[in-house]
């Protein structure tokens, strides 16, 4: 694990599973760019590493994240250019960091143990899963301070319906962790006392799996989610192709038809 | 205010919000030809007028509406070519009021106090918000008539989940206003008697803030909707910038870490 | 109807609803290569069927499908390119099933009395509609035997929320009925013992209406899905017009507005 003093903790959890945690908790975990840049780091590092089997991503102190950072933000105005070349790169980086934690072999699950809004909100509705517990809050309210979520509704409005994915970004209010639930902005609501634990048991759960198979699956989910119907089967049946053909589905599908456990390969 | 035979009333409730109401209550508000250029013509005009922040889009009577206007459709069956131009230019006409209303730089929000169906429900679908009394109900029956309700599935399928939208719009069943929020047609449902006063509330929220802001955030929702991830993040991004350099993000976020309320300038 | 022995039996029920029963009930009705073969062939006669208005897929036996048969694909690892032929073969025609499912110009109703595992939940999912008993249960399972359900998540990506559809994927978990229910993956739940008939009964409401207002309204539905806005429209609002000037469209519209009942012609 890293110091404390870190941007972003990084601790293994045991059996392939990986914890980072924004740890600016004084500043209600806003993510600066630097942040943004200590994640991207993190998930770059992650990709290449093949003990890591499944990815949690967490938060310090009571806020899971408040999105960008406002004071940072507004100390570059200064700037000769009034910050223009400064927000140009933080946005930029603050989606790579995104289509980063989509493009990562290895899955992604939120832990948000409390509220999380705007860049913040963008990160859960990202993650390919999430676990809430009941005091999580979600929000967009950026229209509040005249800065619309623009980049979190390209998640958003990818993980809930069109017109409650509106009435977030239109009204910045808060929603509560079970009507997140209803809307499939988070995968289940846990008792506050019990997340760290429900989202581990979920994380170890898929990393039982051959990591191999995973990665095939959680790339091909993210391809084929925006091709036509026709390229999507193409893309996919390709997939399965190879996937058929490697070590992990010929032991896998061994095991089952011999009622065994199966050993994973991992290729 | 139009005079009362108007096919469209415009009316002004102040801080920003302008109500349109369908006004033709003894036909069940259908959507004959005039009226759709009614509606066209005041969103034109409302798309350049500063002074309007939200647009409510509501109904005078009991019914919503109740889609195309089938006797002025039989009417023009007489015509040389069948009816043929006419329906086409009514289907066109149609189709370009509703992609007005996305493309509307103010968001626009359906108060629906009763059946609304064929292209009465894609109005309420399409529109960026709406709210529901009790007694509101939806149905997409051109199937019950041998009218197939094709363009109102572009809207349904965008609001609701894909099998659902199959479902109306092959049986032609009326939905009652609770399952049309579950199913993300409708945003909030309230008591009949609530509906003008919730609806304006709503309204009044969202006018209150940042029109530019309200504006560009609108913009581009619809804009990154369907495009592909890489795509959508680039223009959001493009877009956060401009926004952060606008005058009303800087008063916004130096109001939020001023603590003190924003004073809007509207750009 | 076919005789006990053939692998998917094919059944009249009369008023223009055919049902087509996957009939491998020992084998949890795998989809093995002829079955698919059987589906396709069952699928091209009856696209051709003026006769037939709506089709029920269901399966014998306790369970709905179990997906691909694993001990066929097994057994091919023995050919000399390792089985890589056949399951290109198998995994090409299993996509092809479903995507003539989508094409078929008839509407298909999923009529699912029990367990539905991954190729067998995409035919579910895949469906324009489903009826479901209380005792179905939906799975993409592949995950727990190295094979990821990618195919499946076509599929399932299309019907449910991008979250849920991921935590099948990923977990492989059996969610219940009433689960899938408000996820969009089944229309309806009725209990065990009235499956067939409540599936029957929706099949016979849509037969009884226009078929050639089904059938274009179906093609449209699943043309437009996929398109940019404008060109949905551009697309929708043509077919309207032919649609307004078929026969059954002046005889429905007519009827409506005599308040009598219509009488299709079916074009």
């Amino acid at each position: 694990m890293d110091g404390g003093n870190a941007l972003l903790l990084r601790a293994d959890l045991g059996e392939g599973v990986t914890r980072l945690a924004l740890n600016r908790p004084a500043q209600r975990n806003a993510l600066s760019f630097a942040l943004l840049g200590a994640i991207q780091d993190a998930l770059a590092q992650i990709a290449d590493d093949q003990s890591v089997r499944v990815v949690i991503l967490a938060a310090e102190g009571p806020v899971f994240s408040a999105g960008h950072d406002l004071r940072e933000i507004t100390g570059r105005r200064a700037d000769a250019d009034g910050g223009r070349a400064f927000f140009e790169a933080a946005m930029r980086r603050c989606a790579q960091v995104m289509q980063a934690i989509v493009a990562l072999p290895q899955p992604v699950i939120a832990e948000v143990q409390g509220v999380a809004t705007a860049a913040g909100c963008q990160l859960v509705a990202t993650c390919d899963l999430a676990v809430a517990s009941t005091e999580a809050r979600f929000a967009t309210p950026g229209v509040d301070i005249g800065l619309f979520c623009s980049t979190p509704a390209v998640a958003l409005s990818r993980a809930v319906p069109a017109k409650a994915a509106m009435e977030m970004l239109l009204t910045g209010e808060m929603i509560g962790a079970e009507h997140a639930e209803r809307l499939g902005l988070v995968n289940r609501v846990v008792p506050h006392a019990e997340l760290a634990e429900a989202t581990l048991a979920l994380a170890r759960n898929i990393a039982a799996r051959s990591a191999h198979t995973v990665r095939i699956g959680k790339a091909a989910f993210h391809r084929q989610r925006g091709l036509p119907l026709a390229e999507a089967y193409a893309h996919c049946a390709a997939v399965m192709t190879e996937n058929l053909l490697a070590e992990d589905a010929i032991e896998g599908i061994g095991a089952f038809l011999g009622k065994r456990k199966p050993v994973w390969r991992d290729r």
